[in-house]
């Protein structure tokens, strides 16, 4: 073994993302053990449920190296899995990782997704507590593990929703999707084009949102928006065994920069319904509560769209003057074109 | 959308995997939220620290399909996360899995992999709460996050190894990379070389060990063989700062069926030293607990290897009256022939 050449020790990873790690602050003293031992540990808060989430971004499903840049891509997974916390109401603690790279310029290239990753995690004051590197044959691919908590009597779940509960989103949709579009034809760092494009690289989990609908009890069912409105639509109406009626003149669509319209090739509606990754939250308030959601939570809007009915799986898309069915449109990884 | 062709839906593979979880019993009240919303939760057990432990095996990397049944993959994948749980001393308590498959067969595939995970789970009263399952256009990616508890005061580190500790390792060794040697030698199911080829494919992690040396307060450190004795205990004594000294006549060599060692490239000791993926645990006893140590549990021996010493990083084997230098040479995945 000792006539093996070593490109890039385990070690030496290790000790790479501790370079990182080490630069954000302690986060928590509940967290006890964090990387360099066989698993983490920390100390629960008492009386709180655990919460939690494992999401993965795998290159060529998930993402393009050809426009993520490695730190745009440790963002965005740990982005993804805190997005699932707060669609729970919860608030995170911590997290671990799991990465498979390429060997060639390996080194480098984890340096900097780690940057990416806890340049948001030290944001929202989360903590890196372990995981695992290996080489691999294949394409990137990059898993999360998030724990958060949240009270018993807060956990929003998506099979609360009734007939007669306001169907709300918080924050813009389609953004993604539209950023998407234009990276895909190269339109990449346009001062234009940036905020779709940013919507795409590095969405922003709305855990304040979360928090605050749990906190107060208002939300009866919540999902964050990762398949796009009409499908996730349709998974809360699947586990809360009802139906929807969304108004699409009232859905908050992303706005496209001037000049960009010819560039995208759907109606920004189009994005906002199918297009995923928005990572916004969609989640139903009983109507007697109406009243006291907010218009916002720390400068997120949060707009009613639609209904909750008793049409079990059935959900409509109000659209000038007609009623369409609002069929699951947005992505799925095992559909073939 | 609607015009493409869904080949596996993934709606359709959590109905699978809940089609296989539900042939096994709830595990635990304790859990309050398994598979079906944004994130699992659990209600953690007061006064017990929360360990998370996260683990890939990546195809070409860790396994290859050759001889891996999909069912030997679930099972390993469970194990030795597991085994990290283990050598903190801890309690396992649920996991959650993230998958990436190819399109083709992948229902078939996915319904046998988890068949062969929950056989395990069941087995050790371990629940399958959540995760994420994906196409990926290369090779299979499996990874899980597995969920402990320990109190406290039973935690075990790889750190609290000092000089004079007795140093000791479970079961046997080598098994594992023996068998892997066999299976590329395309003797697979032979009576003789099934033992062999269990241990790498199927490997028992030893979580009734690591919870009784806990729970007892024997062991001052530990450690899962997963890079092999060489490499991980270097690991030990690096976080220990400390060295050691093994006698290569104590080390319990996993025992090569009759008409197999021709089959071998190396001497069995060598495979025990630096072949990988036994999931024993290596640990070390302060010398005066040293008559409380159990030959066994459960029907799995404890043997004791060698001792602590206070040569910081440097770790030796007595071997016919020499002593050589035992550097790690165990497998790093970024190393390169």
């Amino acid at each position: 073994m000792s006539a093996r050449r070593i490109l890039l020790s385990e070690a030496d990873l290790i000790r790479q993302i501790q370079g990182v790690v080490g630069l954000t602050k302690r986060v928590s003293p509940r967290i006890r053990l964090a990387i360099g031992d066989d698993a983490a540990a920390f100390r629960p808060r008492p009386g709180r449920l655990t919460l939690l989430s494992m999401d993965a971004l795998v290159e060529g499903v998930h993402f393009d190296l050809q426009y993520f840049t490695p730190e745009d891509l440790g963002w965005k997974a740990l982005a993804v899995n805190l997005s699932d916390i707060a669609a729970m109401g919860g608030e995170p603690l911590c997290f671990a990782s799991s990465i498979s790279i390429r060997k060639a310029g390996s080194l480098q290239f984890v340096r900097k997704l780690y940057r990416g990753m806890m340049d948001l995690a030290g944001r929202l004051g989360v903590a890196l507590v372990g995981g695992d590197t290996c080489a691999s044959p294949h394409g990137v691919f990059l898993d999360l593990a998030v724990i958060g908590e949240v009270k018993e009597t807060d956990l929003v779940r998506r099979s609360g929703a009734r007939p007669g509960d306001i169907l709300y989103v918080s924050g813009q949709l389609g953004g993604s999707a539209m950023g998407l579009e234009l990276l895909r034809n190269r339109c990449r760092r346009t001062r234009a084009s940036h905020y779709l494009v940013r919507r795409h690289l590095r969405p922003v989990p709305r855990c304040d949102v979360g928090r605050l609908l749990a906190r107060k009890h208002l939300a009866s069912a919540m999902i964050d928006l990762s398949d796009g409105l009409s499908t996730d639509l349709y998974h809360l109406c699947e586990s809360s065994q009802v139906g929807a009626v969304v108004d699409a003149a009232l859905i908050p669509v992303a706005s496209v920069p001037g000049g960009r319209q010819p560039l995208l090739s759907k109606k920004p509606l189009q994005y906002a319904i199918n297009g995923g990754e928005d990572y916004e939250l969609l989640f139903t308030v009983p109507s007697q509560f109406r009243r006291r959601v907010p218009a916002g939570v720390g400068g997120i809007p949060l707009h009613e769209i639609g209904v909750i009915t008793g049409e079990k799986g059935n959900c409509w898309l109000q659209h000038q003057g007609n009623l369409k069915k609002l069929a699951p449109g947005g992505y799925d990884h095992f559909a073939v074109d």
